[in-house]
């Protein structure tokens, strides 16, 4: 299991008029531990993208479980548990304190710049070899 | 059923470094598209928050079928399929000249203003009964 | 003078905890009325960039006189009133109602991809010229 | 003069098709700035909004000097020069590794829940004062 966190604070303008952070955001958030998750793997995200690969989102889910608000300190879990074969899935929680947020998670193609689905480059499978038991 | 769409024209500030529309704003056309559907049975949205009601987001899921990009002309579609008990759910699709791009759903709580997890308002459920069946 | 608007309805995710619209999308506003202004003038912006042009931010000012809220709908008013030489100045004013909300304005350099600072495209140019005077 | 810095990692959806960070963006980091300011200087913005009172922005200016990328790391900048009378200026500066990306400044008004503008709280510019010379 590979997994990297992230510390969070949430700045206003992610908030909305009901006074809680807008769902949307709630992604950006995981995408910055997904990006940090690559970076600790030691194969980081924008070396991927030098290479000619892309990770497009193909899946979401998620449950928001209670409110995150203006200036919280929010802890992002970035999690993946097993070797892709064409995609990849990768599991986010949130927490504020102990308190669970949010649970969700990303599917993501590789694919090549310009081309299609590929298989993730060997490489990056390499690199993710280790942490997948 | 209950169903409405809108058009979107996707905005540069909505596209990212892939070229494409970043995932998290698909979610916001979703809600410009479920603020039109409840617009178009009769119960703004902004009266139910008028009235000292919100539906926070509780789960979300979707697929993304195909990229969106720059200045595409896309049609966002929300429906509800049935009458909601304590929780909606709102399914969506999106199109592009009649290719799917999108599908997701939503599912929300209705809550009241300082206070937890109420069921929805009389009015707005006979609002949406004549659509149902 | 080239000028021409777009009618905006206020997106939900636009609105921040201070119950108003938040500061910085009123300049995604504008560059969608931006883009609108080069349809209008026969030379969209994707065409630009297709070409091999960027037209980057350089600089920006604005006064915002009253707040938008959730659901108004406004009109975004994007003008141009003089030839650029190197860098393009459009304004921009924002009503709801005839009122006056926001005046800003934008200028932009000419970047040609991979590059630097460029002049514009002579084709553009000539686009535009009927407009001005 | 009071000062205060905070980094920042671009995120991937600050990004745009250009593939350099869209420009509304820096003015959420500015607000993270001057947040992280009023922090600094004893006396949170989120104190102030709990007391009733709200910071809108009246008046933007910036001039974007060079492009912020994806995973850069920035220090933005916010600095107060002089005690306010009814509105507040405050200036802020980006710079990746000592180059200057951006200079802009953002005027607020202190406005009253439910009402209109008003002057700041005395105990607010009681802690701004010390620093201001």
């Amino acid at each position: 299991m590979l997994e990297h966190k992230v510390d969070i604070r949430v700045r206003y303008a992610e908030t909305d008029l009901m006074g809680i952070v807008h769902h949307a955001h709630y992604w950006v958030w995981c995408e910055v531990a997904r990006i940090a998750l690559m970076d600790f793997m030691g194969y980081p995200y924008a070396r991927l993208e030098a290479e000619g690969f892309f990770l497009p989102v193909v899946e979401l889910q998620a449950k928001y479980r209670a409110s995150a608000h203006f200036d919280d300190l929010l802890v992002v879990w970035a999690t993946i548990r097993e070797m892709p074969r064409s995609r990849i899935e990768i599991s986010y929680r949130i927490e504020r304190q102990g308190q669970r947020l949010f649970d969700g998670s990303s599917r993501h193609a590789f694919v090549q710049k310009g081309g299609g689905a590929c298989r993730p480059p060997t490489a990056w499978l390499q690199a993710l070899m280790p942490y997948i038991k």
